[in-house]
Parts: structure tokens; C-alpha cells; sequence
């Protein structure tokens, strides 16, 4: 029983509760506590409870959290066990990690095709997908709904493709392009921004090393 | 003039400003309030002039903010003005692509060198960047501090290169493993896990495929 709106903050702690309590299973462990998960987490046990009560009831009071149960539950609320159907836009060295590495199905999408624009590649086949010309990217919406288009061409293509794809009807998009995409509000726009967490890595840095150099300034006096 | 503590939110809307400032200089804006700003953004003009509010004042009551000079304000607290060190370690698909395409100087980082451990990369070139073999990195350290490692190795290997990253004492870790990496509290640990994304991805697509197939069933009725 999903709530209506569930913030942003929540959703994205999702995926890291899924990766601990699949850690928790590796390690054999059955239950654990809204305390110990906290923990192990570096989260308040409120916080943990308050999250999943946004999703309906899953520990027991006093008996903690089943561990394979739970992970299910946020499995399912992730959407993993939906088989979303995916197409891969731009197979550079970050379309190609993706399909080479990246393991989709896991997560519930599957790469149905792949679509470049440099004819050395058109036909070849790159970890078990073809690479087709982007010419024939409309073919893939004839086939049926595209849930996710990967975007993964260079900065310049970016937008063009981005409207394309919209035009086409896919329902979101994954942008690796670190362009701001310019996009309608219907379709639902993930981004890795690369830039955005290169600069936080930066003010936490700054942040670290400003409060280093005082404390040496401070001894010197 | 920093204050103690800055929200990780607010911290994570800094580049997002940053990158609209960006936009507004190349499109010739000069001046732009916070309320223009915030429907610019999606950010209500309180919001911004909150967020702004951790560091300083930056606008004048009344005339709104000066592009360059706000521009200016947060390129400097995201410290791209201060010229950090980095190592690239795993010069796999995401490590080449980050070497070729993106552009570390223009965020205040510069790769020194990169590293491998497959002998037919050992002493080649990639953007300008050579690649030495992963027993010499303990190298790079003699040469002074090294600011950020740029972990791109294959997720089995991912501990160990960061554990003895930390060991030759590098200040903080940008990680592309897509493993929660497991290494002490006074290294800086920036994640770029592309399952997070997509996962939460995942939850929106099942949100939004709920929402219109309840649309349906109503209409249907």
C-alpha cells in the first residue's frame, strides 16, 4: 500500500536499505532491529521506522525486521520484479560500461537495443545487444512502449536526442550527458550529473582541509 | 564566510545553482532575483534566499543578484578555484570516459595519473594522461598530498584499492565501483551509484504506470 506522495529523501534512501539488508542476507543474517539497521547505516531508528511506515507496517514491535521479507517488500516498491523495457542511446565508453557492466536485469530493466550514430559500430553486437543506427530508433516504439531510454551521447547531441525520444513517447529517461535536459513535464528525467558530485566532493573537501589548516593555526599559536 | 554546519541539501543544490548561473551568463543575464531564479528551478524564492543565507549575503534587498558575482560566490565555496590533486585508478570503460570526457580543470581537479593493472595499458597515453601500473601508485603520494582518488576498478577489486588508497593516505575517494566501500570516517567518500539511480528511477516509472492504470480503471467503470 503505497501513500500518496512519498518524499524524494525517502525514495532515494531506498536503494541503499536494499543494498544493506541484500549484505544482511550474504552474511546469514534472519532478523535484525530498527536499532542495529540504524546502526550499520548511520541512520536514527525513527528515521528507519518513519521511512517504511510511508510504505505500510513491516517490522513487528519488539521482533525487529525479517531481513529476506523486508528486502522483497522494498524490492517490490522499487519496481524490480517489473521488467521494464529499456533502449540505450550513444554506446560510447559510457554506453558501452553500461551494457558491458552494468547488470540491468537485476534491477528490473532489460536493454532491448542500442542505437548509435558512427557507422564502424552500426550491426556489431556489444555484450549481447545490438548496436543498431539511430535512424532506427523509432522501430523500437513500434514494438511496444520503451520505458527507459539510456542517454548516453555526447553533451552537444544531448537535447536533440532527449526530444526525439519524448517524441517517440518513451516514458523516461536515464541521462548520463550531464546536460540539463529541456524536456517536458510528463516524462520522468534520472540524472547522473557527474559535475554536481565532483563539485560536492570539492565543498567537502575545501570544508576538510579550511578546518585542518585551523587547527594547525591554532597549535601555532 | 562559512558557517559551521550546511545541510547536505543544501550543499547538493549548489552545483544545480551553479550550472543555471552558467546558462544565464551565456544567455546574457546580468542581474535575476531570487523569485525569477526559483521558477527558473523549480525552487521557491525563500528557498533559495535560505540556501543562499548559509554563506553570506549575496543579493541586495530589493535589486536582486548579480549573475557573475553570485556565480562567482558559489564556484568559490564549491572550491573550484583550488586546484585539487587527483589519481584515476581503473582505467576501464568509466575510467577512460572520465579521463576523454570529462573535464576535471573546469571544477578545480587535476588528474596527475592514472592507473591499471592490464600490461597493454601500462605506459600508454589516454587524453593526454599516462597510465602506469598499479604498484606504482604509492608514487604519486611521494610527490605530496593527494586530494581525490578516482576509483573506477572492477566492483571484486574495489575494497582492496581503496583500503590501500587510504593507507598511502589520500584525503578522499570519487566512487564509481557501485560498492559501498568500507573504509575509515576521516576519508571523504563520494558515491556515484548508478543502481541508486536507477532503482529510484524504477520507482517513479512504477509510480507514475500505477497512477494511469488507476486513470484507466476509473474510466473503464
Amino acid at each position: 500500500m503505497k501513500q500518496a506522495k512519498v518524499s524524494n529523501n525517502v525514495i532515494r534512501r531506498l536503494p541503499r536499505y536494499l543494498r544493506k539488508l541484500d549484505e544482511l542476507k550474504t552474511a546469514g543474517v534472519d532478523r535484525i532491529s530498527s536499532g542495529e539497521l540504524g546502526r550499520q547505516m548511520g541512520l536514527t531508528s525513527s528515521q528507519i521506522r518513519q521511512d517504511f511506515s510511508c510504505f505500510g507496517e513491516f517490522g513487528q514491535q519488539g521482533y525487529g525486521y525479517n531481513v529476506t521479507a523486508l528486502r522483497g517488500e522494498i524490492a517490490s516498491i522499487l519496481g524490480t520484479n517489473r521488467h521494464f523495457s529499456a533502449v540505450l542511446v550513444g554506446v560510447g565508453n559510457i554506453g558501452r560500461a553500461l551494457i558491458e557492466n552494468f547488470c540491468f536485469e537485476q534491477y528490473g530493466f532489460h536493454i532491448v537495443s542500442a542505437y548509435d550514430v558512427r557507422p564502424e559500430l552500426i550491426g556489431t553486437d556489444i555484450g549481447g545487444i545490438n548496436i543498431h543506427d539511430i535512424s532506427e530508433l523509432p522501430r523500437a516504439f513500434e514494438r511496444g512502449p520503451v520505458d527507459v531510454a539510456v542517454l548516453s551521447v555526447p553533451k552537444i547531441m544531448a537535447n536533440r536526442a532527449a526530444r526525439e525520444l519524448v517524441d517517440l513517447g518513451v516514458r523516461s529517461i536515464w541521462n548520463f550527458t550531464n546536460v540539463e535536459l529541456d524536456v517536458g513535464g510528463d516524462v520522468i528525467v534520472e540524472n547522473i550529473h557527474f559535475s554536481d558530485s565532483l563539485l560536492a566532493l570539492g565543498y567537502y573537501l575545501s570544508e576538510s582541509m579550511d578546518a585542518k589548516a585551523a587547527a594547525e593555526a591554532r597549535k601555532d599559536k
